[in-house]
């Protein structure tokens, strides 16, 4: 065995006990009630605000080190935590206190006819592990939704951030403890780097779920090297379909609003699609609200026809991937059904949306398009658990297992089969 | 590139191409309504009763190569389907007609504050992927599980039933072509051999669960390989624990129906747990009905105490591994929090039984023990779909994700959220 296979042993062997200390705090929070557990996320806003200046300067440490290696002023953005900024994470954790419980939540039962009484409640997942790039509210984010549902969880954050989440940890546990739940039920895997990752990915029967939160690129590594179950969240090939019927005034609003209210998250549009026979009419009027707000046109052949300036035509990756950035793919279709061509081929299975007034289209589209949300005259950027009435999400699923679309406090949790009987045995 | 890397990316484009053409498919299963899938059941029943000199014959050529080759006569059984097994597996095909269809089912719903209407309505998962072994009853069950829930299957069978597994997928796809069905949404790809496992296993973005079904080693083979989804089901090491409290009447009724009424299924019982305090009382009782059922105990050293036969004493591999045979191991413990420990050290998460009328111990049992179920005062045999009211099942799910216990129509789908606006954008 090699210098770096005994390395790679030792962090195995590290990583596994963490995850093994965690399921065994977790059986604290499986046996605690709603208001302990509740108790449990107050303690945690306190102490962030109480420890603030020290987070704080834990946040300066990494900044400096992201700033001189070059790190760009909008991921420094994503990267800092001010005094105002952790007062928003603790109004978060806040906000989660008041959120229904979805532990012991019967979802079904009924009394077979041989007697026995038999139902499904709902009951904690268990161990959590979360894997995401450097945005050190994710970290008390995810711990504190996954406490709610009576969840351990082990972080794995981006290692620019590594001071910041090590302070919001440790802050976390300080909390956990005055309030006596073991505080081994928020972990972090960070000090152990890459290696620690691949670990936790490999972490079976010590952690029920791994959720990667971030880039395709991350998300297609957890799941190739994972052998735990995976949750996938985070990339959204996002289009927009406006229909001959559709309302144009409102076509244009939703369009704008599903491109330019926030670029470079996963529920904004992508791809608008725009029926052949409004082209003319259309095109111009969103070309001009386009470029005005900043966005540049990526158009086919067939659409650049109709539009005044002379854009570079969108090739497969315009098609196919994920700008996050004020850029807009834009393609005539002929009708709903070429619509539903063009999306079966290139969509994420994240949020498409088509306008339109005419029952038929919308019949269509709604039936026939395969994604975890499907918008009918609405923006795609409502795809999000507190838009969605879920108060908080963990990340928005595209996968269909378990939980698709906005994976709120319910997809936190499984259930348990409880089985009553009077001596029954079967026949 | 060698010869064999050759062949593995031969076989790599085949698997794909049968499982995109299921993709293709399956969306005719997705536009179909209830009556239209119930059709296609209802034809395959036909078809297969139809057709039973053809499968009998199939079955014939691997029965004899399989006895040639060594089979234990229990296998040979399994593997054998003769006329009146196909009328139950035609009878089998027909109850799941009539039960209910979760296509379409609305989850829930509601009008948010800004007017958005959302709802999550249940859609078919997509393409299923199957992988067990040789009993060709499971390629029908399966098969028409999936077809009834909107979803294409994939199956994997065992080798030994090749000649009876292609025998009946031919049948099905005849009566699903018969009422307009694109026959291509139910393959095998058995003809690739154990290539053609490992592509559909490595098929992502083709498939979009795969479902093990059989022993420890076939799942732990599909966990490691596979980067599609999975769902594990199968493997069951269960345990009934006898309080003090309990009835030892019904608990000596309960322990020989878990063990002897069916074996070599994953809910029956595996280890026995007795509160050391009626052991003196109870052992010698259980001893004696055991032996004349001919089941040969593996006692822990203490509960050997209570026993009169020289029974070899239970090692490591007797607590930690599933008999499947009449062979049952038992302890004694330190009251229901012994058992739970012992529980927790060994279970496999399928069901644990508690046998008590003490509530505090039922109640604490039922809290604690982490597993799909957890029976009171009943047999562990009852955790089967079709004994807890789900009509039928695929197999029963010990992970923690989309599906825990019995994996029935509900759990071969997942859902759409659709949102519906009058022209909302996100402030």
């Amino acid at each position: 065995m090699n210098q770096s296979a005994v390395e790679n042993s030792d962090v195995k062997v590290a990583v596994r006990q963490v995850c093994a200390q965690a399921q065994v705090g977790q059986k604290w929070l499986a046996q605690a009630n709603t208001a302990s557990r509740n108790e449990l996320l107050e303690s945690i806003a306190q102490r962030l605000l109480l420890e603030a200046e020290r987070i704080e300067a834990a946040n300066r440490i990494d900044l400096e080190r992201e700033r001189a290696a070059g790190m760009s002023e909008g991921l420094l953005d994503r990267l800092r935590l001010d005094y105002s900024r952790i007062e928003d994470l603790a109004a978060a954790v806040r906000t989660l206190v008041d959120l229904p419980d979805p532990v012991g939540r019967v979802i079904d039962g009924q009394q077979l006819p041989n007697g026995l009484r038999v139902r499904r409640q709902r009951v904690p997942l268990g161990v959590v592990g979360m894997i995401y790039e450097a945005r050190p509210n994710v970290t008390v984010d995810a711990a504190c939704l996954a406490l709610k549902a009576g969840n351990a969880v082990i972080l794995r954050g981006g290692s620019a951030a590594a001071e910041s989440n090590a302070a919001l940890v440790e802050v976390m546990r300080t909390a956990l403890a005055e309030r006596g739940c073991p505080p081994q039920v928020v972990a972090s895997v960070d000090a152990w780097g890459r290696e620690g990752a691949r670990q936790l990915m490999r972490a079976r029967g010590y952690i029920d779920v791994l959720v990667p939160r971030g880039g395709g690129g991350l998300i297609s590594a957890v799941v190739e090297e994972s052998t735990v179950p995976v949750i996938e969240t985070g990339v959204g090939n996002c289009h927009i379909y406006v229909d001959a019927s559709a309302d144009l005034t409102q076509a244009l609003e939703i369009v704008m609003n599903a491109k330019t209210q926030r670029v470079g998250v996963c529920n904004a549009v992508e791809t608008v699609l725009v029926d052949e026979s409004i082209a003319p009419d259309f095109l111009p009027v969103l070309e001009s609200a386009l470029g005005a707000a900043g966005v540049r046109i990526h158009p086919s052949a067939q659409a650049a026809k109709e539009l005044q300036n002379h854009w570079p035509l969108a090739g497969e990756d315009d098609w196919a991937g994920e700008y996050l950035s004020m850029d807009l793919a834009l393609a005539t279709t002929a009708g709903v059904e070429g619509a539903i061509e063009h999306i079966e081929r290139y969509s994420s299975g994240h949020t498409e949306a088509v306008l339109a007034t005419d029952t038929r289209v919308i019949n269509d589209f709604v039936r026939r398009v395969d994604a975890a949300a499907v918008a009918v005259n609405a923006s795609t950027r409502f795809t999000d658990g507190g838009q969605l009435g879920l108060g908080a999400e963990l990340g928005i699923s595209t996968q269909k297992l378990h939980a698709r679309g906005p994976m709120g406090l319910e997809q936190l949790t499984t259930w348990k089969w409880i089985i009553e009987g009077d001596g029954h045995v079967r026949a």
